[in-house]
């Protein structure tokens, strides 16, 4: 409870709705004080310019920005009521909105931005009955008499009783002194409880990625998020990307069982770890829906993955399909069932699926894109009326923290924030967990990209200016930034962004956005129609947008319109486990999709080189990143 | 090939269809140089009567009837045609046919007499196709083109592929160049199989005993019957009555597992053998129709028994119940299913629906009854329009071979047919496998009952007649009857029948009669309104219908009209298995069918006491045993 004392200021900070009480401080210490991460790479110095706010609501007139923020915000940020919350120190009660790309911390993952709301309704009903107890007057049988009350009272007819519930039927049924739950899946009955246990029904919604399982204990009653609980996917053990693991799978069939059986036991001690965090036992959760791409959707249900990695790439199953778990080994209720999302293609699978039913973006009112970054990046286009292209870009291991010289993947002590100032090339960094440095992750790529492009360090081509600096120099792969001198370093080592690495960073992002180029070009559509960009992923929610769109990753778009929603595949697995109509709108999504193949797309060479620029060949793409570019200091060569 | 040589005379053997040329001797002895095996006892002398046939073609007027035909044969028999076959030689051409009580060994059990045939329409359909092949022109998944074709080929449409099908998809396609034949279970496709194997689906009947396991294996393509298999049912090691193994398995979940484990592994053996027999695979048999009394039925699915044996003797399930063969363990095709026909209570189960199925009662157009003699004796009663009633009558084990001094079961060496010549009272017998005798079979207990009563030796009320004779003496029980002395058994002892004996037959088929009278009743019928009774079962294709009837078993009906039909409980699972309608008139007769309550029935035990005489108190209803009783030379007392 925030006390009003001598303090006489009241903050409230949106969307955590906190309120902090301050005497003085800027926001930047009020927020420390109430527990809001907002983002700070210069200590409040005013220089990295992270620590954007907006001033929604305000007791009277705020002081007029500071010279720092003129130059960090921009002139329509400043008219919408942005400012530096470092820079401000609030004499008058507000109300200050946090946007994501300030935030820090788990509430950056939030999917705000995007509704999630659906109405409740599940596969799995559970309806409480009273049966009539047996005798010499109803030498009916149990099934018969129970089914009867499910009739009588819920007008369920054609209903059919599965073995494992008609096994417990007789003793629950006499246990619960006549009185108990019937679990429904459709028009089946698959377990049976004693007494009224209708308030408890649980499902779980599974994200398989090739790096990271995600899985999300919901209850089927409320729709209520209980649990999430993630692992690393143990078949990385057989190799780190999909080719190589169905290089091994496709060995023989005792190759692909055991991929299938490591990813089963995973999902089962997920399963098993959320359950135990809220005191739920497994055996009352009913089902399960995943997503994943298509090769972890074959792995999955075992199935061949032969075809799937040579030409004519060929999948198994795309459609949805229903499976008891018993049959894959998840151990959730023993009669409970699976249920996988639709996939599209071998290389846009049942995650991509579930990101175009979380953005809604074959309805969408106006053009709208949608972006899942990783090794492959799958890009979705689509609106009303217009129809909705697939494409999956071949954007490499960079972002992910492979192919660079310093590049890891986000875990602790990997520098995920990085700002340069431009007057003085000081650099300021964040790691995960604030500890001390010992690589880059892939925001923080995107970053320093942006950052040398507005320091000038970086030419319009992406080589390093000849620049007199402590921080540039000659290594011995050419000219390298450092950015964490070796004493600061967890390491022991200058930690550095090389010409290579500066390479391997535009030639990733030059693949998302010639593939994106090319589905706007299918639709007819301008980079400027676009409405909406839904960046998808945790890749995709921590990288800076705006320094995304600086390097030419994204079009050129105001930020507002970039809506970074988390792990949206996770999330579209959840909407589909809550209620069935979004199974077949899945389904929908999955053949309505037009498959963009970019290895044999006549446009997709030439775009890529015009996309190996800074941001862009022709810098009129970019007017907002020409804009700052013209400022620079040094002139880009 | 008989060869038409010296000897001149041809006779055809109905039904075997047995050609035999012949210069002299008798019928029997040309019967057995055709290898029809006619029952004899007296070894041809006339004496037994057991070797009754009826010549139905004949080139040229027979000779007329012996005196010892006379004596062995009624009027109406000899207006027939009926001859005793070791009387008769053959001057001329004929056509003889052998019935159903005068055979010996296998084809005794054949199921003349009633139709089996049914319209093919199983639940099991094969398709081949041709799939296109995968190409980057259609990149379709694998699935999707199979089922186009299965709807472009066979109109198949809303096809679902199962998991392990799906599992097989791709290699089958490809191995098989892309032709395959699809296993559909419904609208379900279970299985794949490369090039065309359309012509090969088999499936296995199974009727589970409480003592033998039968087992059936067939073509599901033409209907054909392949091969049999039948083992005792294992669970006798836990006890030999269906009380003793349920008062086991109420004990605890581990031990009713133990009994379902049991059964499930007898019926994967028989499976194995049925199959091994004739060289098919068992992944070819698709689907197992199984029947069996409630509480086999109960144990085959693992379901509780515990509230089957005790008031208000409550069923888990009544209906008939499909579920997947994995799930009960059943190894056959590994996604084949297992359907039960439905049962009616607890103590009439699904294989009387079959027998009901087979007979057809519920639609007959006169009063029919059915018979399934066993420790408890299930009665149908019915005719179309009429409605049907079943019982089930506690006829106790002595038609078994147990509760007799010398009661066995039907294994080798055991008496099953024995003759009294009314004259001498030379006793006359045979065993099964001629073997030297060792105790005495359920048919053999009625035969000697029938015979005794006919040869003076048993009164109206079932006691020993006070008898001069070398075969009647008084043992340490009272009178006994010596049917083999010591020197011919193969035990070195006196084989008897004692006074204790005949009353456990008595009291055992009393039971039987009481329940068949009140059926009767409740239908309002008269024993003479009955057109038709069927006797289900090996004992009652056993025993000699016309002793049955002569102690009081049976109606007093006319011979024609009592007709064995041998395992009627398995024929009715393979009509179950070959036509899906069958099933759902299997379901149609379990809630049609009236069950009556006989430990309760206001009438039984009067009944009961009534038929406690032989044949029946009063000797009225049983005009023709009261015909022949008359003309004994030893008075009834
Ligand atoms: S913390 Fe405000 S600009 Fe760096
Ligand atoms: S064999 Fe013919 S009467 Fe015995």
């Amino acid at each position: 409870m925030p006390v009003e004392g001598l303090n006489n200021v009241k903050i409230v900070f949106k969307p955590y709705e906190v309120v902090v009480f301050v005497e003085d401080g800027s926001l930047l210490d009020a927020a420390l004080k109430g527990g809001v991460a907002i983002e700070s790479l210069c200590g409040g110095r005013g220089i990295c310019g992270k620590c954007k706010v907006k001033i929604t609501v305000s007791d009277g007139e705020l002081p007029p920005p500071k010279p720092r923020e003129w130059k960090a915000l921009s002139g329509d940020e400043i008219e919408e009521g942005y400012r530096l919350a470092c820079m401000l120190k609030p004499r008058k009660d507000m109300v200050v909105y946090v946007p994501p790309s300030s935030r820090r911390g788990r509430l950056r993952l939030q999917t705000e931005g995007i509704k999630l709301e659906a109405p409740l309704k599940p596969m799995i009903r559970k309806y409480y009955v009273q049966v009539p107890a047996a005798s010499l007057e109803d030498q009916r049988s149990d099934e018969e008499r129970f089914l009867e009350v499910l009739k009588n009272n819920y007008g369920l007819s054609e209903v059919s009783v599965g073995l494992n519930a008609l096994r417990k039927l007789p003793s629950t049924l006499r246990e619960g002194e006549w009185k108990l739950t019937a679990v429904m899946w459709g028009k089946e009955v698959i377990d049976v409880e004693p007494g009224d246990t209708s308030k408890e029904g649980f499902g779980v919604a599974v994200d398989v990625g090739t790096t990271k399982i995600a899985l999300y204990l919901l209850s089927l009653v409320n729709g209520e998020e209980l649990a999430t609980a993630s692992v690393e996917n143990p078949q990385r053990t057989f190799g780190e990307d999909v080719m190589t693991r169905m290089t091994y799978a496709n060995r023989s069939p005792e190759n692909l069982n055991n991929l299938h059986e490591v990813l089963v036991e995973a999902l089962n001690r997920l399963v098993h770890e959320a359950c135990a965090n809220v005191g739920v036992g497994e055996s009352r959760v009913y089902e399960a829906v995943v997503v994943g791409n298509t090769v972890m959707h074959h792995f999955l249900l075992n199935l061949e993955t032969k075809y799937l990695s040579q030409s004519p790439y060929t999948q198994v199953l795309r459609q949805s399909f229903t499976v008891a778990t018993e049959k894959v080994g998840l151990r959730i209720n023993r009669s409970g069932y699976l249920h996988t999302l639709p996939t599209i293609k071998s290389f846009v699978g049942a995650d991509n699926v579930a990101v175009c039913l979380v953005t809604r973006i074959a309805d969408a009112e106006k053009p709208t894109l949608a972006l899942d970054i990783g090794t492959n990046t799958e890009i979705d286009c689509g609106q009303k009326g217009l129809g909705l292209m697939v494409t999956s870009a071949p954007s490499g291991p960079a972002f992910e923290g492979w192919a660079t010289k310093w590049g890891m993947t986000a875990a602790d002590g990997a520098i995920e924030r990085i700002s340069i100032d431009p007057e003085t090339l000081e650099i300021m960094y964040r790691t995960i967990g604030d500890r001390p440095p010992v690589g880059i992750c892939g925001s923080g790529y995107v970053d320093v990209i942006a950052e040398m492009m507005k320091a000038g360090i970086l030419n319009h081509r992406g080589g390093f200016n000849a620049l007199e600096s402590n921080h540039v120099r000659r290594g011995v792969e050419g000219y390298e930034l450092v950015i964490a001198p070796a004493e600061e370093t967890g390491i022991g080592k200058d930690i550095v962004i090389t010409q290579k690495d500066v390479n391997e960073i535009v030639k990733a992002k030059a693949a998302i956005h010639a593939a994106t180029t090319i589905l706007l070009n299918h639709l007819k559509l301008r980079e400027e129609d676009v409405d909406k960009i839904f960046l998808a992923g945790a890749f995709g929610s921590y990288i800076d947008p705006e320094n995304a769109r600086t390097i030419g990753m994204l079009p050129d778009v105001d930020l507002k319109r970039i809506v970074p929603i988390g792990n949206a595949a996770g999330s579209g697995a959840k909407l589909a486990l809550l209620n069935t109509d979004e199974r077949l709108e899945a389904e929908r999504i999955s053949v309505k999709a037009t498959f963009i193949e970019l290895a044999t797309h006549p446009m997709f060479l030439e775009e890529y080189v015009k996309s190996m620029y800074l941001p862009y060949k022709s810098l009129e793409k970019y007017p907002k990143t020409k804009e700052f570019l013209s400022k620079l200091r040094f002139k880009t060569q």
